[in-house]
Formats: structure tokens, C-alpha cells, sequence
């Protein structure tokens, strides 16, 4: 067995990290520039993806980087299929959620599909809670959000997409799962405070209001 | 709307997020030390979470904090049951699998169990992809466990329980889900690597193995 790390944070990394919490932005379409992702950067991604922790060390991610532009419009015309039927599910919101830009994917210099991948064999810890695997992709891309942030680079991320048709734009082999469509790419700036927030769509949760202590009454 | 905010930040603020998640790991029973986990550390965690990426701004996460032991005796109980019956999926390995340590419940400081609140309402981003609100919540969990490390404290996420179970412990309400439960505490040090890749249970994934450009061959 190795030996311990005796690596000791310090108050300036956790502030560094509070910071890179707190500004970090879902970025969509309007924000992004014209400015190349260089494979530097990339690799730094990357590299914060592959080393999230995952279920049973099972690594089960798989990430698919699109830069070409034919690609990008089939799953644009996805989106704008999926969101003009989603409209009408917001009843008198539907005029608000009609005027909100909610991708960027022509406009961000790379677009990036994250697939879970499952194992071919039994994993340790996911046996009772087997979607534990497909967290073990979000925390990937969680860390890659952070690291995009620290980059000084956009990250939004895309739902409103039929996740069958994207794995078939992308020839994803048979049990692939899709988890996350990210537009990448750097930006005239990030807002202050979530735009969804800004724009009233949703309140700022307070803390009490989320924590229970032992057990719910 | 608001103005854009300007924040820039540096390599320095890279290279510390860089080394957080480099050295971030699930920490399991046998490294948690007797030291009490302060309360201005849990908001630090607790900020964390509630500032993580959430499908449409719906944060629906919910967190119990857990010091009693008997509840955490229960929650241990739980694990022991269900290991049990783990051990047979893993044919000639389930003596290694057998040695294993994979939760620290009694003796963590802290337990933390967190929860998926659904919406009452349509969520924006979750009408075509309703896994994304519980993609919500494991943000929430890596943003925490990034914070963790970055204080020095350890965190592991235990996954081998009955989730049904878990929330009758915790007296979850109806329509809760569990999506973790983590032990939180000091520990006498971190491995230098992932301890399933040190005792070889699994390999590392090479990056080349895992990227894809544009679509799948």
C-alpha cells in the first residue's frame, strides 16, 4: 500500500476554490466570442474529468469533443424540435420561456457530448444503487465546470435534447448513455449572479430552508 | 440585467483547483480520526453545495445532517446487509471484495445524508431529460467534496445501502429520493492514489481511451 500523502491545504486554496465556486455560470448562447479553445486548455478539462472520483474506480465516462459544424446543427435542429414542444408545458410562463436563449451550440468554439458507459461486469458500490454510475459521470462533469471556470472559459450545459437522436448524430455504440451536451468556449464575460436568478425565473434557496439535523421531523 | 462581472482568474487559481481534485479521494473507515468537524467548516461545505449548477435554477437538494448514533447504527446495519449480499456478484474476487473497508459511518465526525427534492412544477431544461434534476443534486455532492479536500477534511460516499431504507431512517418525506450518503471527517492523512487503483481491483483509464472527435467510427 502507498503511503499517505501528507499534502495539507491552505485557507488561500480553499478561498482560490470558494471563488471559483461562487463566479462559475452556466453560459448559453449570446455570451459566447469568437476565440479558439486551445488543446491545452482541453487537456486541463480533461484531465479534471478523469479524475473525479467514480463508483468502484469504474471510470465509466465517455466524452465526445464536436467541433464540425454539420454535426452541431443536427443537434441544434434536436433542440429547437424539443424546445418549441417544451413551451407549452409552462402554461402562462410560456411567453418568458420562449424569450430565453437556452444554448449556444453553433456559437461556442467546441461542443462536447458526455456518455456513460457501463461496465461489462458487476462494480463494487453500485450493485444496491446502480444509477451511481451515471453519477460518477456528473461529477466528471462537475470538475470540468470548475476547471472551465478557473480557465476564464464558458460552460453551459444542454437538456432540451432528445438524448436517442444526439447518440445517433454521434454513432454512439449500443448502451452508451447520454449524460450531458456542453457548449464550451470563451465569453464576453459571466454574470453576476445565475441568469435564471437574475431574470426572476426561479428564488435563491437559503440555507435553512435545505438542511435538516438527524432526521426530518 | 445585471453588468457583467469582470472576475479574471489566474494560473495560480488553476493550479490550486488543479491539485484540490488531484488529490481529492473517497475516504472509507480506518482513516477517519476523533476530531470534531467544526460548524464554520460545515457552512464552508454547505455554501458549496447550494452555489453548484442546478437544472433550470430548480436547486432540489435537500441535505440531514447526522450525529446521532443511533441513527447512524441503523444506516450501518443497512450497509452491512447489503454488502453481505454483494459479495456473491463478484465470483473468484469476492474474498478481495470481502477485505475491503468501504464506509466509515460510525466513525466519520459527521454523516451526511442528501436527497433529491423533486419540483411541484415543470422544471426548465428537465421536461426532456428528468434524470437532470438528480444530476443537479451530484454537483451539489462534488462541489462539496472538492470543498472537503480543500479544508482537509476527508469525505467518502457509500452506495452500498437500501435507498428505501435509508429514508425511512431519516423520516424522508414522500417523493424524496436518496442520492448519496456521505461520512465527513478529519483523517490521519490521504492516499496518494485512489486505493481500488492502488490494491489493483481496477486500472486507470488512459485519456485516449476515453475521447472521441466529432462521432464514434
Amino acid at each position: 500500500m502507498d503511503t499517505l500523502d501528507g499534502k495539507l491545504f491552505t485557507p488561500q486554496d480553499v478561498a482560490a476554490l470558494r471563488e471559483i465556486i461562487l463566479h462559475r455560470r452556466d453560459v448559453r448562447g449570446g455570451r459566447f466570442i469568437d476565440k479558439p479553445v486551445g488543446q491545452q486548455e482541453i487537456d486541463q478539462l480533461l484531465m479534471a474529468a478523469l479524475h473525479a472520483p467514480s463508483v468502484g474506480f469504474s471510470q465509466p465516462w465517455d466524452f465526445v469533443l464536436i467541433r464540425d459544424k454539420t454535426i452541431r446543427q443536427q443537434v441544434r435542429d434536436s433542440f429547437n424540435a424539443v424546445n418549441a414542444g417544451a413551451q407549452a408545458d409552462f402554461g402562462k410562463r410560456r411567453d418568458q420561456y420562449a424569450s430565453l436563449k437556452l444554448e449556444g451550440i453553433l456559437e461556442a468554439a467546441l461542443n462536447m457530448a458526455v456518455f456513460y458507459k457501463p461496465s461489462s461486469g458487476p462494480v463494487l458500490g453500485q450493485t444496491a444503487m446502480p444509477e451511481t454510475g451515471l453519477y460518477s459521470v456528473v461529477c466528471a462533469i462537475q470538475n470540468m465546470w470548475l476547471m472551465a471556470r478557473a480557465l476564464n472559459i464558458g460552460l453551459g450545459w444542454v437538456s432540451i435534447l432528445d438524448p436517442e437522436k444526439v447518440c445517433r448524430i454521434v454513432n454512439a455504440p449500443p448502451g452508451h448513455q447520454l449524460v450531458a451536451y456542453l457548449c464550451i468556449g470563451y465569453t464576453d464575460g459571466f454574470y453576476a449572479r445565475p441568469e435564471l436568478e437574475i431574470l426572476e425565473w426561479e428564488k435563491r434557496r437559503e440555507l435553512e430552508s435545505v438542511v435538516q439535523y438527524d432526521r426530518y421531523p
